[in-house]
This record gives C-alpha cells, structure tokens and sequence, in this order.
C-alpha cells in the first residue's frame, strides 16, 4: 500500500522553503538591528529588506525575468548582501563569479551558468570589457560604482545598481514558486580541469541555514552562537555563499559586519571597533589575522571562530587559543553548502589536559544534524568507529549540491552509490569526531602503506624554525611512491634548519608511535614560498605538476 | 519564464525530509546516552533504535503495511516513545488517542482516523472491549502489559507488544517514502462539537524539530536548551506530539525523561534524582508543582520552563521565580503542533525592573523562526505593531495541519485567506512580542467596547484571597454582553474575601488605568472547583453552556 498523503484543504497555504522566508525573524524581532558594510556603512534590517525590494523591482524593469542567471563580479559589499536575497526571492538565479580566477575561466563560468545579466565593480570594468566579446548571452550589464566619480571605461550598460534602486518599488511582490527552484549557483577551483558549477535551490539553502544554527545553539560550552553575537564572515562572498553566513546570520536577526576587502588590518581594527564575537575563516588567513600590525593590542578573547578549507594545525589553533579565542575546527566543501561537521566538543573532553582538548578541536568534528555521514571502504561498508580505521567520508544532506552543471560525467562520480562521495579520506571514533587523514589523491601510497600528507605536514610545522610545509607524494620505482616534503623555514629562528634535522624532528614522532617508520621523508627541499589557491589553500595540484 | 531547475544526477540522493533522519545526531553523537523511562527503566539511544527496528519489523508480521493508521490508547511510555518513530517511520500512521475522552469520544476519533490496528495498555482493556464492536475496521489488536501478571479481560489480542518485539528484526530496513506521507493524527478537544482530527507529516514533524532548537540555541541569556540538558515533558505523550519533545530532544541527542504518569510527586521526585534542568507544561501543572509534597525541598533553580496551553499568569510566573525557575511563556495549538512563538526575552527585557521583565516573561512571545505571523483585523489587514491595537492572530509556518480529517467545513474556516486562523485576539509590540488579549469567542463585548476575559481572570487572580479564577460572557439586555466572575476562595487565607471585595480590587486597576471602568464586573460568584478540559485548561465551553 501507498503511503498516506491527506490533500491540503483548498485554502490552506503549503509553505515552501524559499530564501524569503529567512526574513521573517529579521523583520519582527530585530527590524532595526544593524548591519555594516565595508567603509562602517549602517543600514538596519528594516532598510535592507526595502533596498531588496527595489533591487528585485529595477531588475524587472530592465528585463530579468523568473529563471534567467544573474552573474555577480563585486567585492563584498551592502549590494553583494542585497543580490543574496533579491536574485533568487525573485525567482532568478545568483551566480557569484570567482573574480580572482584567470579571465579565461571567468569566461568560461559566465558561459558555463548560462548568465544573462551581469552585475559587475567598476573595478572590473577593464576586466569585463575584454570578456564581453566572449559572452554573446548577456543582454544587460549593470554597473556598480563605489564612489560618484569612480572611472568606468566606456562600455555601454544598461543601468547603474544605484540608478536601478532608486527607479524599484521597496514593495515589489515577491511571489512563492517551487522550493526546488535554482537560487544559486558558483564554480568550484582546485581540482583538475575546468572550474565546475555546483548549484543550490532555495530548499538547500533554508535547510543549511536551519541546521547552522542548530548546530550552533546546541552546543553546550564553547563554540556557542546567539542572536546577540556580532558576525563577521572572513571569506569571500563569491565563495560557497561566505559559507552561508548572510542566510543563517539573516534568518537569526543578528548584527552582521562585512569586511569588504580581506585584509588582516581591516579585520582587526573591525573586530575592535565593531565589537565582533563570531566569525569563520581558512588557516591563513586566521595566522595573517594572529600577526598583523597592531593584532597584540585588540583584545580577542571574546571571539569565537571555526576553521574550514583545509585543517587546523595544532601549531596555529595554540597560537589562537593563547590569544583567548574559542577556535575549532569544521568540514564541509563547495559542494555540500558547505557544512557537514564541526567541532563542537563534547563537555568531557573540555577543560582538561590542554594537548588532549586541542586534538578534539583541530578534528574536523561530529555531523551536523540531519547529515547522514559515513566512512567507507571501496565497497561501500561502513568502518569501524574506532578512530584508527580509515576511509573515505560519503554523505547525504538536505543541502547537498545535486550534480556539477553541465557535466553528467563528473556528477555521476561524484554521487556514486547515492551518496555523495567528498574524497576526503578519515577516520571516525566512538563518539563520533570525524578526523580527516587527507584527499584521497594526496595520500603517500608507498611500500603497501598510506602515508597522510597531513599528518607529516603537521608534524613537520610542529618543529621550531619551520613556518609552513606541505608534503606530496612524487613516484618512486622501489615503493610506488614516496613523501616530497616542501618547506619554508622561519627566518626569524636564530639558524637555519637543515634536511637532516626535519627527518630527525619526523624520526622523533616515530619513536613516539604517532606516525609509521615508513613516513620518514628522504626528499626534503626548501622553499621561498608554496602556491596558493583562490581561496587561501595549498595549491598541491601545481605542486603536483611542479615536482611531478 | 518558469524559475530555474535541474533535474538531480541521476544517482544523487534527494533527502527527503523524513522523521527516520532525525536519528543520525543520535546514533553518531549520543549513541550511549540514557533515556529513562518510568518506573526508571533506561535505555540507551542504541537501544532505543534496535527497538524501534523491532517494532516494525513485528508491526509488518502482523500484517501492518504502509500508510495503515495505528491507534495507541497507552500511558506515556518507552513503548508510546518507539510507537512515535517506528510507526511513521515505516510509512504507517500513528494515531494519538486521547484517553481522557469519554469512550464515545475516544471510539468517534479512532473510526474518524480510519485505524486498522489498536495499540492498547491493559489498563485500558476494559475500555476496548467496549468500543470493539463499534471499531469495524480494527482488524489487529496488541495488548501491552506494564506487569507480566497485569490483568488482561479475555478479549483475544494478535500479539502482546514485548512478545512482538522478540520476533521483529532490530535491522528493519525503514524505507524512503514521499516527506508529505501523513506521519500522525491527533484529535483537539475543547472546542464545539465533536473533537476534530488534525495531522502532521513527516516535513511538518522535521521542520518543526529543526525550528524549535534554532528558536531555543538561539536566545542569548535565558530559558536556552543545549545538548547537556536533561528534558522531561511534562505534558502527555497523546496530546500534540507532548509538544513536540520526544522528537525535538532525539534530534538533540539528550538525556531524556518520560514521567510517565502526570502527578506532582513523581515531577519532583525526577526532577531531583534525574537533574532535569529543562521542561514544559501548562499553568495548572506548573501550580501542582510549586505545591507538591516535598517540592520546597528540591531546588528548581536549575530548571528551565515554557508554559502554553493557556496564558501564564503573573502571580503564578512570580511564584516560579521565586523558587529560581527561569519561566517564561509560549504559544500555540493543536493545529500548529504546536509553537508558533516563544517568550524568549530580548537582553534589553532582562534583569532590569522585575515587574517589567515579568511583563514580557508572560507574554506569548516572539515569532519563532520561519513563522510568519500576523495580527490582523477583519478584512485580512495588519494591526500596528504598538502593542495597543488587537486583532486575531494568524500564521503561516512549514508545520501547520493543512486541514481538519474529514471535515472540509471546518478546514475551510481554519484556512481563510490563505493564513491558519488561531481565533485568538493579540496585540504586537515595536519588538515583536505578541500578547494574547483573549479568544475570539471569549471575548466580552459589552457595550461597545471589547473587554478581555483573560485580562480580567489575572486582575482578580492577582487579589490576596484568591486561588483561580474564570471570566465569562453572559447575555445582557442592556449591554449585549458582561462578564460574570467565577471565583475559587483561597481555603487558606484568614478571612474569606466578599463579592464587593472582588469588585473594589478590581476598580482600584481601573484608577490605575490598567483596564476599562466597563470590566468591573456586577455578576461574582464563588464557587468550589472550576471544570478544567483533558489537557488541563479552564473549560470555557462547559461554562458557557452552564451559565448561559
């Protein structure tokens, strides 16, 4: 027999989740809390609700209609926040274009998405005139000034954001559709080949925004977020919606601060002067925020932060946790909106031996609620909670991208089995913390063993006179592979550290059993710098092709 | 043009939002954490999960498929705690009977459920042996027995529930299904007529789960829930889901404890020896329970507590506090399953004037999350939010019954216009915080001039003298309506206070402008006991008829 399902009484209104509703608690509890944007530009939720309203109205009027691709090139800004709800409340969708990609795959995501409008920073303007040749789909072009007089070259457009604000209507209805309707839609970077566009609907988005803030409220001591906490997001707005801070921040009614540009200064002097209590960043950008200028005299101890992109080295969560700052670690990726977990520590493993705790906090952590995570061998059979056991995390969420657009092939692999598959290899313990041994495609396979780069990078940044490594595995005829462990000494340590004395710092962690005697790497090379990604991570694909 | 979507990847996952994956948190996180039962059984979440695969799996030998309705007549319970899972999470239905109807009442709701399958505790045998030869379409009866020696009438059962659970398989395999198969169905009471079955999918249960813990993570410095928090409803399982507990506390991952039976020593008792720090109840409850045997000697200064079914008198929340509980009011229905808003007081409402904070402490509350709430007049238009003008109340939310079973009529009136109708009379202030001015139908209207029922019940509740009081509407010639006063003497207080007394106290509130001259009501009279509905409300309607 089938399910029951009762039909909904005529008049009755079946709520879809759409990104609208998100508003609800902003516009009754908190209509006059404020948000500022960068230059300590204020508005309250009152005037961000109007200014959306004729964002969406001026858009109509020039022609964007329900389903077309609005394609955003801006720095953070009031009017990046304003595109967040606007684009997709009116039934179109928000692409956030990844400005710091090379012009070619700027391009190419613009075609990829099929936009149709483009919004774009003056500052671009140079950029955006080049690529127009290449965008036959576009019809209009709205650009954005920061200042009256900031030069725009000759381009023709269609409208200035401001000009289209102040012909909308602040009342502009907007209507309910499917919740399954595309909202967003941006590229991942970072892996092999073309950048690929992962897509969110407003169900996915309303449901991360609701599991953020469980997951946030539910913590008992530490890691805490409330509706009077000060949220400034330190990622960039192109990126996995700044990891959905303006949706969960929005929907919870709080004070919001927008950076605007990523600078460790800018940080420091906002969380001073605005007083911020939460925020989310990658590793970099938390050590750039630990040492620049005048970082000693802001007090930080009443920051609360989670780390993503890649993990948090013990090294730099000491250097946060001297400073007073609740810092911890999360997971999740472009493709899963993008959180799966966090480390939200159990209470027993809080306060007591500092090294032990740490462990917990650098974890990736325990699945958020609603996640269905796993780690899995080859054939798909869970391994043991055991801490130990390693596999490869596959999830389900309500908020999970549905496939790559555009590309059937590579949205197959990456939702095999019907889960979807991270390639993030882990273990997984009693109590559920998640730890990340690394990208599949960078574990050190050598003599029958996995080596993880992680680990050995960890280990490696553990030993004073090291400021950063990372470890690849390059072939090797007698073990398959082995570990190229790539190094930036510290120049401030009185001497220069040696080859030698890395393998012996390594050697020293064996003899502790933290990691195999295999581990040991035989290739050490110092470096001036490593590359970065868009997004502040250690690029290991150039590195890959680089050593290879 | 039609909004934007992509179909999903052929393989991917699309999440349905189903009651089964509110168990993840549980059984990665918490798997070892205790849930007591009474008569303090405990189990552990992994226990609770093997028994609930048991009991489905036991349902399908018996021949339950998907989409029967299975009607429980039970105390709350561990069994009522797995029915509340297995049942819909195998795609059945469960139905709530409320035991405290008359066995007309309790036969009318179980036909009008369509329910195929009778889960009842022995204590309740002689009842069903009763109503059987009026339930046609019961073709399985499963007894449940607290004792293996508890009496049993000679009726002949399929299967006794334990004895079902040994032969069930704790690896069911709980199927997908459509999130908008109907998950329970409940019957209200208290109201004209016949009770009148609402039902609930497992969306509706998911997204309530989810926004209740955002709405309780989310408050700052008070009445907050966390994972270390003991929960103990207070409210029976049978009623609107217990509020919704046994599933918002499992997706929590907490310590959980069902009373079992609803007596004030057994509260105390637990409350004690469990640590609960959290619950919920109705104002009656909460009176039982400040002056329960033994209670001065327990401290309740750790508990947290919401109080709904009807509004929270100030003298009652005053008592509360002054044992240290942080009391605060809520608001909801049947029909709403059930919160619509909480009293989660802004920092700015807190510790400052205690009379003040008691003001905003009793008052409904503030819109919980994704809530669209309205206080409107009669032609669908917003009052001012001035905390001055009323109106009734209607809301919109992704967890409101979609219609009454089998009773389009009423449906229709539910829904009008597209909003659920609470047919309750508020006012909304600048902060959101909404204040029940009455319902619709208690509303005296005398001369012109609306005169709130309630307002007058807490005015003469506030006199030293008095330990309840009821305002009803009584026909007048002159006046259309006015207020008849029932009121309980306080057996304790020295002397007992006179009909004049009554009156005096309350025009000495309309000196201080607190209420209209209008309300002072001509008609008191003292009486014994006041007839309360099965859910421990005054039962207006009762009086209305008797007085009438």
């Amino acid at each position: 027999m089938p399910v029951r399902i009762i039909p909904p009484t005529p008049s009755a209104y079946v709520y879809p989740l759409l990104i609208k509703h998100l508003l609800h608690t902003s516009m009754t509890r908190a209509p006059d809390q404020e948000i500022v944007y960068r230059d300590l530009r204020r508005r309250t939720y009152r005037e961000f609700r109007e200014r959306i309203g004729r964002l969406a109205s001026g858009l109509t009027q020039i022609g964007v209609d329900q389903g077309d691709v609005v394609a955003i090139l801006e720095w953070d800004s009031d009017r990046y926040h304003e595109c967040y709800f606007a684009i997709p409340m009116m039934g179109a969708v928000m692409q956030t274009v990844n400005v710091s990609l090379t012009p070619e795959d700027i391009a190419y995501t613009i075609v990829d998405s099929g936009a149709t409008t483009v919004l774009f920073n003056a500052d671009f303007a140079p950029l955006v005139a080049k690529l127009r040749p290449h965008l036959e789909a576009v019809r209009n072009w709205v650009s954005m000034l920061d200042r009256p007089d900031q030069p725009v070259t000759a381009m023709s457009v269609n409208a200035e954001y401001e000009a289209l604000l102040s012909i909308g209507s602040p009342y502009f209805p907007f209507p309910d559709f499917d919740e399954n309707a595309v909202a967003t839609i941006f590229h991942t970077t970072g892996t092999t080949g073309r950048p690929k566009g992962v897509h969110f609907s407003h169900r996915q988005i309303v449901m991360h925004s609701m599991a953020v803030l469980v997951e946030y409220g539910l913590t008992p001591k530490h890691g805490r977020f409330h509706r009077d906490d000060v949220y400034m997001p330190m990622t960039p707005m192109f990126h996995v919606h700044a990891w959905g801070a303006p949706y969960t921040t929005t929907l919870a009614g709080c004070k919001l601060v927008f950076p605007g540009r990523y600078s460790p200064e800018i940080f420091v002097k906002l969380i001073a002067s605005e007083g911020v209590t939460w925020t989310h960043c990658v590793p970099t950008l938390l050590q750039m925020l630990l040492t620049a200028p005048g970082s000693e005299s802001v007090d930080l101890s009443r920051l609360r932060m989670v780390i993503g992109g890649s993990a948090l080295p013990p090294s730099l969560a000491r250097a946060a946790m001297a400073r007073g700052i609740d810092v911890f670690g999360g997971y999740g990726m472009s493709e899963t909106a993008p959180m799966l977990t966090t480390s939200h520590i159990k209470s027993k493993h809080l306060g007591g031996d500092f090294e032990e705790e740490l462990r917990y906090r650098i974890a990736a952590g325990i699945a958020a609620p609603l996640v269905d995570l796993r780690i899995v061998d080859a054939n798909m059979a869970e391994v043991p909670h055991d801490g130990e056991a390693v596999g490869e995390i596959v999830v389900r969420a309500p908020w999970l991208t549905t496939g790559y657009l555009n590309n059937p092939e590579a949205s197959e692999v990456l939702w095999g089995g019907g889960y979807l598959h991270t390639g993030d290899v882990a273990s997984i313990d009693a109590d559920g913390y998640v730890r990340i041994a690394d990208r599949i495609k960078d574990i050190v396979k050598t003599g029958g063993e996995w080596v993880s780069s992680i680990a050995l990078e960890n280990i490696i940044m553990e030993m004073p006179g090291v400021r950063k490594a990372a470890v690849i595995p390059i072939r090797d005829v007698k073990w398959g592979e082995r570990p190229l462990a790539l190094v930036i000494r510290d120049p401030e340590h009185p001497e220069a550290i040696s080859e030698d004395d890395v393998r012996l710092h390594v050697a020293s962690y064996v003899e502790r059993g933290l990691i195999s005697k295999i581990a040991i790497p035989e290739n050490v090379t110092f470096v001036a710098e490593l590359p970065l990604t868009s997004v502040g991570k250690i690029d290991k694909k150039t590195l890959r092709a680089l050593y290879s």
